[in-house]
Protein backbone atom coordinates (compact mmCIF):
# COMPACT_ATOMS: atom_id res chain seq x y z
CA UNK A 1 0.00 0.00 0.00
CA UNK A 2 1.00 3.65 -0.71
CA UNK A 3 1.30 5.09 2.79
CA UNK A 4 1.68 8.69 1.37
CA UNK A 5 -2.33 7.65 -0.24
CA UNK A 6 -3.44 6.98 2.75
CA UNK A 7 -2.12 9.07 4.99
CA UNK A 8 -3.14 12.36 3.37
CA UNK A 9 -6.21 14.03 2.13
CA UNK A 10 -5.95 12.74 -1.72
CA UNK A 11 -8.88 14.88 -2.63
CA UNK A 12 -7.35 17.80 -1.13
CA UNK A 13 -3.98 17.60 -2.76
CA UNK A 14 -5.67 16.64 -5.73
CA UNK A 15 -8.52 18.55 -7.50
CA UNK A 16 -7.96 22.08 -7.54
CA UNK A 17 -4.73 23.91 -8.49
CA UNK A 18 -1.33 22.29 -7.13
CA UNK A 19 1.11 21.01 -9.72
CA UNK A 20 0.56 17.91 -8.07
CA UNK A 21 -2.98 17.42 -9.21
CA UNK A 22 -3.89 14.08 -10.36
CA UNK A 23 -7.34 14.46 -11.17
CA UNK A 24 -9.64 17.94 -12.00
CA UNK A 25 -12.62 18.68 -11.84
CA UNK A 26 -15.08 20.13 -15.34
CA UNK A 27 -18.04 21.34 -15.90
CA UNK A 28 -19.39 18.56 -18.83
CA UNK A 29 -23.17 17.51 -20.50
CA UNK A 30 -24.10 14.32 -19.56
CA UNK A 31 -25.91 12.71 -22.59
CA UNK A 32 -28.48 9.75 -21.30
CA UNK A 33 -30.51 8.49 -23.93
CA UNK A 34 -31.34 12.06 -25.44
CA UNK A 35 -31.88 13.47 -22.02
CA UNK A 36 -28.97 15.93 -21.34
CA UNK A 37 -27.84 17.05 -17.70
CA UNK A 38 -24.71 19.32 -16.31
CA UNK A 39 -22.76 17.83 -14.33
CA UNK A 40 -18.93 17.81 -12.87
CA UNK A 41 -16.62 15.55 -13.95
CA UNK A 42 -13.22 14.13 -13.04
CA UNK A 43 -10.33 14.05 -15.58
CA UNK A 44 -7.06 12.47 -14.77
CA UNK A 45 -4.82 15.52 -15.17
CA UNK A 46 -2.03 15.07 -18.35
CA UNK A 47 1.03 17.17 -18.55
CA UNK A 48 3.98 16.90 -19.92
CA UNK A 49 7.16 16.52 -17.72
CA UNK A 50 10.79 16.72 -19.39
CA UNK A 51 13.27 14.53 -17.93
CA UNK A 52 16.85 15.55 -18.22
CA UNK A 53 20.01 14.08 -16.76
CA UNK A 54 23.50 15.73 -16.09
CA UNK A 55 26.57 13.64 -15.94
CA UNK A 56 30.47 13.88 -16.29
CA UNK A 57 33.25 14.79 -14.47
CA UNK A 58 33.03 17.59 -12.14
CA UNK A 59 35.26 19.06 -15.29
CA UNK A 60 33.15 19.00 -17.53
CA UNK A 61 29.66 18.86 -16.56
CA UNK A 62 26.72 17.90 -18.94
CA UNK A 63 23.16 18.38 -19.16
CA UNK A 64 20.62 16.74 -21.69
CA UNK A 65 17.16 15.88 -22.43
CA UNK A 66 16.32 12.35 -22.32
CA UNK A 67 12.87 11.95 -22.78
CA UNK A 68 9.22 14.38 -22.35
CA UNK A 69 6.55 12.78 -21.78
CA UNK A 70 3.07 13.69 -21.10
CA UNK A 71 1.97 12.06 -17.67
CA UNK A 72 -0.10 12.77 -14.67
CA UNK A 73 1.17 14.97 -11.88
CA UNK A 74 2.70 13.19 -8.90
CA UNK A 75 5.75 11.02 -8.05
CA UNK A 76 8.22 12.54 -10.79
CA UNK A 77 11.10 11.68 -9.13
CA UNK A 78 10.21 8.15 -9.16
CA UNK A 79 9.02 8.45 -13.00
CA UNK A 80 12.54 9.75 -14.17
CA UNK A 81 14.47 6.99 -12.16
CA UNK A 82 12.31 4.32 -13.53
CA UNK A 83 12.43 5.40 -17.18
CA UNK A 84 16.37 6.09 -16.57
CA UNK A 85 17.00 2.36 -14.81
CA UNK A 86 14.51 0.43 -17.23
CA UNK A 87 16.48 1.95 -20.30
CA UNK A 88 19.55 0.71 -18.31
CA UNK A 89 21.07 4.57 -18.01
CA UNK A 90 21.25 3.70 -14.33
CA UNK A 91 22.76 0.79 -13.14
CA UNK A 92 21.95 1.19 -9.26
CA UNK A 93 20.59 3.50 -6.68
CA UNK A 94 24.15 4.78 -5.79
CA UNK A 95 24.44 6.17 -9.67
CA UNK A 96 22.09 9.13 -8.55
CA UNK A 97 23.88 12.25 -7.35
CA UNK A 98 20.53 14.05 -6.87
CA UNK A 99 16.90 14.32 -8.22
CA UNK A 100 15.42 17.88 -8.23
CA UNK A 101 12.08 18.27 -9.56
CA UNK A 102 9.79 20.75 -10.74
CA UNK A 103 6.39 21.45 -12.56
CA UNK A 104 7.20 20.13 -15.95
CA UNK A 105 10.90 19.23 -15.21
CA UNK A 106 12.61 16.18 -13.57
CA UNK A 107 16.65 16.22 -13.56
CA UNK A 108 18.62 13.35 -11.91
CA UNK A 109 21.71 14.59 -11.37
CA UNK A 110 24.64 11.53 -12.08
CA UNK A 111 28.09 10.46 -9.98
CA UNK A 112 30.56 11.82 -11.64
CA UNK A 113 32.31 8.05 -11.67
CA UNK A 114 28.90 7.12 -14.11
CA UNK A 115 29.35 6.12 -17.39
CA UNK A 116 26.49 7.10 -19.81
CA UNK A 117 26.11 5.27 -22.45
CA UNK A 118 25.16 7.85 -25.43
CA UNK A 119 24.43 5.65 -27.83
CA UNK A 120 21.54 4.39 -25.79
CA UNK A 121 20.41 7.64 -25.25
CA UNK A 122 20.22 8.62 -29.18
CA UNK A 123 17.89 5.90 -29.31
CA UNK A 124 15.47 7.10 -27.48
CA UNK A 125 15.41 10.65 -29.86
CA UNK A 126 14.02 7.89 -32.41
CA UNK A 127 11.14 6.26 -30.61
CA UNK A 128 7.71 7.51 -30.35
CA UNK A 129 4.85 5.80 -28.65
CA UNK A 130 5.00 2.31 -27.01
CA UNK A 131 8.39 1.77 -28.20
CA UNK A 132 10.67 0.73 -25.67
CA UNK A 133 13.56 -0.93 -27.89
CA UNK A 134 13.03 -2.52 -30.84
CA UNK A 135 12.47 -5.81 -32.67
CA UNK A 136 15.00 -8.48 -32.01
CA UNK A 137 18.19 -6.47 -31.20
CA UNK A 138 16.25 -5.35 -28.31
CA UNK A 139 15.07 -9.00 -27.29
CA UNK A 140 19.12 -9.62 -27.53
CA UNK A 141 19.19 -6.63 -25.85
CA UNK A 142 17.38 -7.03 -22.75
CA UNK A 143 18.83 -10.80 -22.35
CA UNK A 144 22.45 -8.90 -21.75
CA UNK A 145 21.22 -6.17 -19.97
CA UNK A 146 20.35 -8.68 -16.64
CA UNK A 147 19.91 -12.43 -15.94
CA UNK A 148 16.55 -13.81 -16.48
CA UNK A 149 14.24 -14.92 -13.46
CA UNK A 150 15.44 -18.02 -11.59
CA UNK A 151 14.16 -20.98 -13.24
CA UNK A 152 10.52 -21.79 -11.40
CA UNK A 153 10.92 -19.57 -8.33
CA UNK A 154 8.95 -17.86 -6.54
CA UNK A 155 5.87 -20.48 -7.13
CA UNK A 156 2.42 -18.58 -6.71
CA UNK A 157 -0.78 -20.37 -5.92
CA UNK A 158 -3.12 -19.99 -8.81
CA UNK A 159 -5.79 -18.56 -5.97
CA UNK A 160 -3.32 -15.33 -5.35
CA UNK A 161 -3.45 -14.33 -9.19
CA UNK A 162 -7.49 -14.54 -8.60
CA UNK A 163 -7.31 -11.48 -6.33
CA UNK A 164 -5.10 -9.69 -7.88
CA UNK A 165 -7.42 -7.40 -10.17
CA UNK A 166 -9.75 -7.05 -7.03
CA UNK A 167 -6.74 -5.78 -5.11
CA UNK A 168 -5.52 -3.16 -7.41
CA UNK A 169 -9.25 -1.90 -7.80
CA UNK A 170 -9.74 -1.36 -4.34
CA UNK A 171 -6.48 0.69 -4.12
CA UNK A 172 -7.05 2.96 -7.18
CA UNK A 173 -9.01 5.70 -6.26
CA UNK A 174 -7.99 7.90 -9.00
CA UNK A 175 -9.42 5.51 -11.41
CA UNK A 176 -12.69 4.99 -9.59
CA UNK A 177 -13.07 9.16 -10.14
CA UNK A 178 -12.01 9.25 -13.32
CA UNK A 179 -12.08 6.20 -15.34
CA UNK A 180 -9.55 7.46 -17.25
CA UNK A 181 -5.94 6.05 -15.13
CA UNK A 182 -3.63 3.03 -15.86
CA UNK A 183 -2.44 1.19 -13.01
CA UNK A 184 0.44 -0.57 -12.04
CA UNK A 185 0.94 -2.26 -9.12
CA UNK A 186 3.78 -4.56 -7.10
CA UNK A 187 2.46 -7.51 -5.46
CA UNK A 188 4.73 -9.99 -3.37
CA UNK A 189 4.31 -13.88 -3.82
CA UNK A 190 1.43 -14.14 -1.16
CA UNK A 191 -0.59 -12.09 -2.98
CA UNK A 192 -0.28 -8.92 -0.91
CA UNK A 193 -0.79 -5.57 -2.50
CA UNK A 194 2.86 -3.46 -1.94
CA UNK A 195 2.60 -0.46 -4.01
CA UNK A 196 -0.06 0.98 -6.84
CA UNK A 197 0.94 4.30 -9.22
CA UNK A 198 -1.44 5.79 -11.74
CA UNK A 199 -1.23 7.53 -14.71
CA UNK A 200 -2.43 8.26 -18.12
CA UNK A 201 0.56 6.56 -19.64
CA UNK A 202 0.79 2.98 -18.76
CA UNK A 203 4.84 3.14 -18.96
CA UNK A 204 4.46 5.64 -16.76
CA UNK A 205 2.84 3.99 -14.25
CA UNK A 206 5.60 1.07 -14.48
CA UNK A 207 8.15 3.46 -14.57
CA UNK A 208 6.67 5.11 -11.30
CA UNK A 209 6.69 2.02 -9.64
CA UNK A 210 9.67 0.66 -10.48
CA UNK A 211 11.45 3.67 -10.06
CA UNK A 212 10.61 3.55 -6.52
CA UNK A 213 12.12 0.22 -5.98
CA UNK A 214 15.23 1.14 -7.65
CA UNK A 215 15.45 3.97 -4.92
CA UNK A 216 15.38 1.72 -2.72
CA UNK A 217 17.90 -0.54 -3.63
CA UNK A 218 15.77 -3.29 -4.09
CA UNK A 219 16.14 -3.96 -7.60
CA UNK A 220 16.03 -7.12 -8.48
CA UNK A 221 12.73 -7.86 -8.22
CA UNK A 222 12.96 -11.25 -7.66
CA UNK A 223 10.22 -11.99 -4.94
CA UNK A 224 7.28 -9.45 -6.89
CA UNK A 225 4.40 -10.27 -9.02
CA UNK A 226 3.98 -6.75 -11.68
CA UNK A 227 0.41 -6.16 -12.16
CA UNK A 228 -1.20 -3.54 -14.72
CA UNK A 229 -4.57 -2.37 -15.13
CA UNK A 230 -4.52 -2.46 -19.06
CA UNK A 231 -2.59 -4.96 -22.18
CA UNK A 232 0.80 -6.41 -21.60
CA UNK A 233 3.02 -4.44 -24.61
CA UNK A 234 6.65 -5.27 -25.15
CA UNK A 235 7.41 -2.52 -23.35
CA UNK A 236 5.80 -3.10 -19.91
CA UNK A 237 7.14 -6.18 -20.01
CA UNK A 238 10.55 -5.32 -21.22
CA UNK A 239 10.64 -2.78 -18.17
CA UNK A 240 9.43 -5.70 -16.16
CA UNK A 241 12.39 -8.04 -17.28
CA UNK A 242 15.18 -5.38 -16.67
CA UNK A 243 13.98 -4.81 -13.28
CA UNK A 244 14.23 -8.94 -12.15
CA UNK A 245 10.37 -8.98 -12.20
CA UNK A 246 9.47 -12.92 -12.65
CA UNK A 247 5.85 -13.08 -12.65
CA UNK A 248 3.90 -10.62 -14.98
CA UNK A 249 0.17 -10.02 -15.10
CA UNK A 250 -2.01 -7.90 -17.31
CA UNK A 251 -5.68 -7.15 -16.91
CA UNK A 252 -5.55 -7.03 -20.59
CA UNK A 253 -4.52 -9.05 -23.40
CA UNK A 254 -0.46 -9.51 -24.24
CA UNK A 255 1.08 -8.23 -28.06
CA UNK A 256 3.09 -10.89 -29.74
CA UNK A 257 6.19 -9.59 -29.28
CA UNK A 258 5.89 -9.36 -25.61
CA UNK A 259 4.93 -12.89 -25.65
CA UNK A 260 8.43 -13.67 -27.62
CA UNK A 261 9.82 -11.28 -25.28
CA UNK A 262 8.64 -13.35 -22.07
CA UNK A 263 9.38 -16.73 -23.32
CA UNK A 264 12.97 -15.72 -24.86
CA UNK A 265 13.35 -14.41 -20.82
CA UNK A 266 11.70 -17.22 -18.95
CA UNK A 267 9.37 -15.00 -17.45
CA UNK A 268 5.75 -16.22 -16.02
CA UNK A 269 3.32 -14.05 -18.28
CA UNK A 270 -0.37 -14.20 -17.09
CA UNK A 271 -3.28 -12.37 -19.16
CA UNK A 272 -6.79 -11.42 -18.52
CA UNK A 273 -6.36 -11.96 -15.58
CA UNK A 274 -10.00 -10.80 -14.23
CA UNK A 275 -12.87 -12.78 -12.62
CA UNK A 276 -11.45 -15.91 -11.59
CA UNK A 277 -9.60 -16.31 -14.82
CA UNK A 278 -6.41 -15.92 -16.85
CA UNK A 279 -4.36 -17.42 -19.09
CA UNK A 280 -1.10 -18.58 -19.18
CA UNK A 281 1.55 -17.03 -22.01
CA UNK A 282 4.76 -18.03 -20.40
CA UNK A 283 6.19 -19.88 -17.44
CA UNK A 284 3.90 -21.84 -16.42
CA UNK A 285 5.61 -23.60 -14.25
CA UNK A 286 5.05 -20.79 -11.60
CA UNK A 287 1.87 -21.24 -11.05
CA UNK A 288 1.03 -23.66 -8.60
CA UNK A 289 -2.29 -25.25 -8.55
CA UNK B 1 -10.96 -10.67 -40.51
CA UNK B 2 -7.45 -11.58 -40.83
CA UNK B 3 -8.01 -14.77 -43.04
CA UNK B 4 -4.60 -16.18 -42.74
CA UNK B 5 -4.97 -16.55 -38.97
CA UNK B 6 -7.62 -18.98 -39.93
CA UNK B 7 -6.34 -20.94 -42.94
CA UNK B 8 -2.50 -21.42 -41.89
CA UNK B 9 -0.99 -23.11 -39.13
CA UNK B 10 -0.56 -19.35 -37.06
CA UNK B 11 2.23 -20.27 -35.48
CA UNK B 12 4.36 -20.27 -38.66
CA UNK B 13 2.74 -17.77 -40.48
CA UNK B 14 2.58 -15.33 -37.93
CA UNK B 15 5.98 -16.14 -36.12
CA UNK B 16 8.32 -16.64 -38.87
CA UNK B 17 6.32 -15.19 -42.26
CA UNK B 18 4.78 -12.84 -43.54
CA UNK B 19 5.22 -8.84 -42.55
CA UNK B 20 1.64 -8.08 -42.84
CA UNK B 21 -0.05 -10.05 -40.25
CA UNK B 22 -2.24 -8.70 -38.07
CA UNK B 23 -2.86 -11.54 -35.62
CA UNK B 24 -0.94 -14.94 -34.25
CA UNK B 25 -1.84 -17.87 -32.78
CA UNK B 26 -0.15 -19.06 -29.71
CA UNK B 27 -0.73 -22.22 -27.19
CA UNK B 28 -1.66 -20.85 -23.81
CA UNK B 29 -2.75 -22.42 -20.21
CA UNK B 30 -6.28 -21.15 -19.71
CA UNK B 31 -6.98 -20.94 -15.63
CA UNK B 32 -10.51 -20.81 -14.71
CA UNK B 33 -10.95 -21.55 -11.12
CA UNK B 34 -8.28 -24.15 -9.82
CA UNK B 35 -8.98 -25.16 -13.55
CA UNK B 36 -5.88 -25.80 -16.12
CA UNK B 37 -6.50 -26.09 -20.09
CA UNK B 38 -4.09 -26.15 -23.14
CA UNK B 39 -5.86 -23.75 -25.65
CA UNK B 40 -4.81 -21.67 -28.89
CA UNK B 41 -5.04 -18.06 -28.11
CA UNK B 42 -4.90 -15.37 -30.83
CA UNK B 43 -2.45 -12.37 -29.75
CA UNK B 44 -2.08 -9.24 -31.50
CA UNK B 45 1.35 -8.83 -33.64
CA UNK B 46 3.32 -5.73 -32.39
CA UNK B 47 6.51 -5.36 -34.24
CA UNK B 48 8.39 -2.34 -34.48
CA UNK B 49 8.44 -0.13 -38.01
CA UNK B 50 11.09 2.95 -38.62
CA UNK B 51 9.36 5.88 -40.34
CA UNK B 52 12.07 7.34 -42.77
CA UNK B 53 12.02 10.33 -45.14
CA UNK B 54 14.15 11.49 -47.84
CA UNK B 55 13.70 15.12 -48.93
CA UNK B 56 16.16 18.19 -50.60
CA UNK B 57 16.67 19.18 -53.58
CA UNK B 58 17.63 16.38 -56.59
CA UNK B 59 21.57 17.58 -55.98
CA UNK B 60 20.97 17.57 -51.83
CA UNK B 61 18.81 14.43 -51.40
CA UNK B 62 19.15 13.49 -47.80
CA UNK B 63 17.69 10.49 -45.78
CA UNK B 64 16.31 10.61 -42.46
CA UNK B 65 14.86 8.16 -39.47
CA UNK B 66 11.82 10.38 -38.16
CA UNK B 67 10.30 7.69 -35.38
CA UNK B 68 10.69 4.18 -34.48
CA UNK B 69 7.35 2.81 -33.43
CA UNK B 70 5.79 -0.67 -32.21
CA UNK B 71 2.81 -1.53 -34.44
CA UNK B 72 0.50 -3.68 -35.93
CA UNK B 73 1.40 -4.68 -39.35
CA UNK B 74 -0.42 -3.38 -41.96
CA UNK B 75 -1.21 0.03 -43.74
CA UNK B 76 2.02 1.06 -43.06
CA UNK B 77 2.44 3.35 -45.75
CA UNK B 78 -0.75 5.34 -44.75
CA UNK B 79 0.48 5.23 -40.98
CA UNK B 80 3.47 7.20 -42.12
CA UNK B 81 1.89 9.30 -43.97
CA UNK B 82 -0.56 9.99 -41.05
CA UNK B 83 2.51 10.66 -38.50
CA UNK B 84 4.20 13.04 -41.05
CA UNK B 85 0.87 14.93 -41.63
CA UNK B 86 -0.25 15.24 -38.15
CA UNK B 87 3.11 16.15 -37.58
CA UNK B 88 2.83 18.89 -40.09
CA UNK B 89 5.55 17.32 -42.01
CA UNK B 90 3.19 16.94 -44.80
CA UNK B 91 1.29 19.72 -45.57
CA UNK B 92 -0.92 18.07 -48.90
CA UNK B 93 -0.93 15.00 -50.58
CA UNK B 94 0.99 16.02 -53.41
CA UNK B 95 4.27 16.05 -51.60
CA UNK B 96 4.57 12.78 -51.48
CA UNK B 97 6.55 11.59 -54.40
CA UNK B 98 6.71 8.17 -53.88
CA UNK B 99 6.61 5.52 -51.00
CA UNK B 100 8.32 2.12 -50.47
CA UNK B 101 7.47 -0.23 -47.24
CA UNK B 102 9.52 -3.58 -46.31
CA UNK B 103 8.89 -5.23 -43.60
CA UNK B 104 10.21 -2.91 -40.58
CA UNK B 105 10.80 0.34 -42.24
CA UNK B 106 8.59 2.84 -44.58
CA UNK B 107 10.35 5.72 -46.73
CA UNK B 108 7.97 8.33 -47.58
CA UNK B 109 10.21 10.38 -50.40
CA UNK B 110 9.17 14.22 -50.33
CA UNK B 111 9.21 16.23 -53.57
CA UNK B 112 12.31 18.19 -54.09
CA UNK B 113 10.08 21.23 -53.96
CA UNK B 114 8.77 20.46 -50.49
CA UNK B 115 10.60 22.41 -47.75
CA UNK B 116 11.20 20.45 -44.54
CA UNK B 117 11.05 22.29 -41.07
CA UNK B 118 14.23 20.44 -39.19
CA UNK B 119 13.18 22.20 -35.21
CA UNK B 120 9.77 19.94 -35.94
CA UNK B 121 11.52 16.78 -36.58
CA UNK B 122 14.21 17.51 -33.81
CA UNK B 123 11.34 17.59 -31.74
CA UNK B 124 10.78 13.83 -32.48
CA UNK B 125 14.01 13.01 -31.16
CA UNK B 126 13.02 14.20 -27.57
CA UNK B 127 9.59 12.49 -27.51
CA UNK B 128 8.68 9.64 -25.94
CA UNK B 129 5.26 7.85 -25.19
CA UNK B 130 2.18 9.48 -25.87
CA UNK B 131 3.89 12.94 -25.70
CA UNK B 132 2.70 14.74 -29.65
CA UNK B 133 3.49 18.34 -28.43
CA UNK B 134 3.75 19.33 -25.49
CA UNK B 135 2.13 22.36 -23.12
CA UNK B 136 1.02 25.41 -23.84
CA UNK B 137 3.25 25.86 -26.37
CA UNK B 138 1.61 22.85 -28.26
CA UNK B 139 -1.90 24.11 -27.93
CA UNK B 140 -0.75 27.15 -29.41
CA UNK B 141 1.34 25.18 -32.41
CA UNK B 142 -2.24 23.42 -33.16
CA UNK B 143 -3.77 26.87 -33.14
CA UNK B 144 -1.12 27.66 -35.44
CA UNK B 145 -0.83 25.03 -38.10
CA UNK B 146 -4.88 24.88 -38.93
CA UNK B 147 -7.73 26.87 -38.56
CA UNK B 148 -10.73 25.61 -36.25
CA UNK B 149 -13.60 23.68 -37.69
CA UNK B 150 -16.66 25.71 -38.48
CA UNK B 151 -18.36 26.71 -35.57
CA UNK B 152 -21.62 24.68 -34.94
CA UNK B 153 -21.24 22.82 -37.82
CA UNK B 154 -22.18 20.38 -38.62
CA UNK B 155 -24.80 19.37 -36.53
CA UNK B 156 -24.96 15.55 -35.63
CA UNK B 157 -28.05 13.86 -34.45
CA UNK B 158 -27.79 12.55 -30.49
CA UNK B 159 -28.46 8.89 -31.53
CA UNK B 160 -26.15 9.29 -34.35
CA UNK B 161 -23.70 8.46 -30.71
CA UNK B 162 -25.33 6.13 -29.24
CA UNK B 163 -25.08 3.73 -32.64
CA UNK B 164 -21.02 4.65 -32.67
CA UNK B 165 -20.02 2.23 -30.46
CA UNK B 166 -21.66 -0.96 -31.79
CA UNK B 167 -20.75 -0.10 -35.15
CA UNK B 168 -17.53 -0.03 -34.36
CA UNK B 169 -17.38 -3.20 -32.41
CA UNK B 170 -19.11 -5.02 -35.55
CA UNK B 171 -16.14 -3.96 -37.88
CA UNK B 172 -13.40 -4.91 -35.77
CA UNK B 173 -12.30 -8.41 -36.09
CA UNK B 174 -8.70 -8.26 -34.73
CA UNK B 175 -10.08 -7.27 -31.32
CA UNK B 176 -12.63 -9.63 -31.94
CA UNK B 177 -10.09 -12.19 -31.79
CA UNK B 178 -7.22 -10.64 -29.70
CA UNK B 179 -8.70 -8.03 -27.50
CA UNK B 180 -5.41 -6.73 -27.78
CA UNK B 181 -6.21 -3.86 -29.95
CA UNK B 182 -6.86 -0.01 -30.74
CA UNK B 183 -9.25 0.97 -32.82
CA UNK B 184 -10.49 4.28 -34.42
CA UNK B 185 -13.39 4.79 -37.23
CA UNK B 186 -14.35 7.84 -39.26
CA UNK B 187 -18.29 8.17 -39.28
CA UNK B 188 -19.88 10.69 -41.32
CA UNK B 189 -22.25 13.38 -40.18
CA UNK B 190 -25.70 10.64 -40.54
CA UNK B 191 -23.60 7.62 -38.32
CA UNK B 192 -22.25 5.77 -41.42
CA UNK B 193 -19.04 3.64 -40.60
CA UNK B 194 -16.75 5.51 -43.37
CA UNK B 195 -13.55 3.08 -42.61
CA UNK B 196 -11.62 1.19 -39.32
CA UNK B 197 -7.87 1.03 -38.64
CA UNK B 198 -6.99 -1.26 -35.55
CA UNK B 199 -4.00 -1.41 -33.91
CA UNK B 200 -1.47 -2.19 -30.70
CA UNK B 201 -1.23 1.47 -30.71
CA UNK B 202 -3.99 3.68 -30.17
CA UNK B 203 -1.69 6.69 -32.03
CA UNK B 204 -0.80 4.38 -34.84
CA UNK B 205 -4.77 3.43 -35.72
CA UNK B 206 -5.66 6.91 -35.38
CA UNK B 207 -2.30 8.08 -37.94
CA UNK B 208 -3.90 4.84 -40.29
CA UNK B 209 -7.42 6.09 -40.19
CA UNK B 210 -6.31 9.68 -40.92
CA UNK B 211 -2.99 9.15 -43.16
CA UNK B 212 -5.50 7.15 -45.54
CA UNK B 213 -7.72 10.48 -45.93
CA UNK B 214 -4.81 12.78 -46.09
CA UNK B 215 -3.46 10.57 -49.08
CA UNK B 216 -7.03 10.60 -50.88
CA UNK B 217 -6.83 14.46 -50.50
CA UNK B 218 -9.72 14.74 -47.97
CA UNK B 219 -7.86 16.90 -45.61
CA UNK B 220 -9.66 19.09 -43.67
CA UNK B 221 -12.01 16.25 -42.51
CA UNK B 222 -15.26 18.89 -41.78
CA UNK B 223 -17.64 16.77 -42.00
CA UNK B 224 -15.99 13.38 -40.25
CA UNK B 225 -16.42 12.42 -36.60
CA UNK B 226 -13.38 10.66 -35.02
CA UNK B 227 -13.95 7.69 -33.04
CA UNK B 228 -11.96 5.53 -30.79
CA UNK B 229 -12.35 3.05 -28.95
CA UNK B 230 -9.91 3.88 -26.10
CA UNK B 231 -9.20 7.05 -23.89
CA UNK B 232 -8.76 10.64 -25.79
CA UNK B 233 -5.12 11.69 -24.92
CA UNK B 234 -3.92 15.11 -25.93
CA UNK B 235 -2.40 13.45 -28.72
CA UNK B 236 -5.43 12.12 -30.80
CA UNK B 237 -7.31 15.09 -30.21
CA UNK B 238 -4.25 16.98 -31.46
CA UNK B 239 -4.07 14.93 -34.21
CA UNK B 240 -8.01 15.09 -34.96
CA UNK B 241 -7.41 19.05 -34.83
CA UNK B 242 -4.58 19.19 -37.19
CA UNK B 243 -6.95 16.88 -39.86
CA UNK B 244 -9.36 19.47 -39.16
CA UNK B 245 -11.95 16.68 -37.38
CA UNK B 246 -14.99 18.59 -36.03
CA UNK B 247 -15.96 15.95 -33.60
CA UNK B 248 -13.95 13.59 -31.33
CA UNK B 249 -15.58 10.75 -29.87
CA UNK B 250 -14.18 8.17 -27.63
CA UNK B 251 -15.70 5.30 -25.39
CA UNK B 252 -12.95 6.09 -22.81
CA UNK B 253 -12.22 9.11 -20.60
CA UNK B 254 -10.86 12.14 -21.51
CA UNK B 255 -7.76 13.36 -20.08
CA UNK B 256 -7.70 16.94 -18.87
CA UNK B 257 -5.28 18.15 -21.94
CA UNK B 258 -7.56 16.72 -24.19
CA UNK B 259 -9.92 18.52 -22.98
CA UNK B 260 -8.42 21.91 -22.84
CA UNK B 261 -7.33 21.42 -26.22
CA UNK B 262 -10.67 20.95 -27.62
CA UNK B 263 -12.10 23.99 -25.73
CA UNK B 264 -9.30 25.98 -27.13
CA UNK B 265 -10.45 24.74 -30.74
CA UNK B 266 -13.69 24.88 -30.17
CA UNK B 267 -13.83 21.35 -31.42
CA UNK B 268 -16.51 18.92 -29.38
CA UNK B 269 -15.20 16.10 -27.54
CA UNK B 270 -16.82 13.14 -26.01
CA UNK B 271 -15.95 10.58 -23.52
CA UNK B 272 -17.44 6.83 -22.22
CA UNK B 273 -19.55 7.22 -26.10
CA UNK B 274 -21.16 3.65 -24.81
CA UNK B 275 -24.80 1.86 -23.81
CA UNK B 276 -26.76 4.74 -25.28
CA UNK B 277 -24.53 7.40 -22.90
CA UNK B 278 -22.09 10.07 -22.95
CA UNK B 279 -20.59 13.34 -21.92
CA UNK B 280 -19.58 16.27 -24.02
CA UNK B 281 -16.85 18.00 -22.31
CA UNK B 282 -16.58 20.60 -25.05
CA UNK B 283 -18.59 21.77 -28.17
CA UNK B 284 -21.72 20.71 -27.31
CA UNK B 285 -23.57 22.91 -29.49
CA UNK B 286 -23.03 20.42 -32.59
CA UNK B 287 -24.93 17.63 -30.77
CA UNK B 288 -28.67 17.98 -31.59
CA UNK B 289 -31.44 16.75 -29.31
Amino acid sequence: MNPSAADNPPETEARFGSALSTTTRVGVVRVSGEHKTDHLDDLAVEEPVEIQITYGSRAERQRRTVAITMRTPGHDAELAVGFLATETILQRATDIQAITTGRSRVTVELRPTVTVNLARLERHFYTTSSCGICGKSSLEAVETACEGPRPGQPLVAITRFHQLNQQLRAAQPAFSATGGLHAAALFDTAGQLLSVREDVGRHNAVDKLLGAEFQADRWPLAERILFVSGRASFELVQKAAIAGVPIFAAVGAPSSLAVQLARNFRMTLLGFVRDGRFNIYSGAERVRA
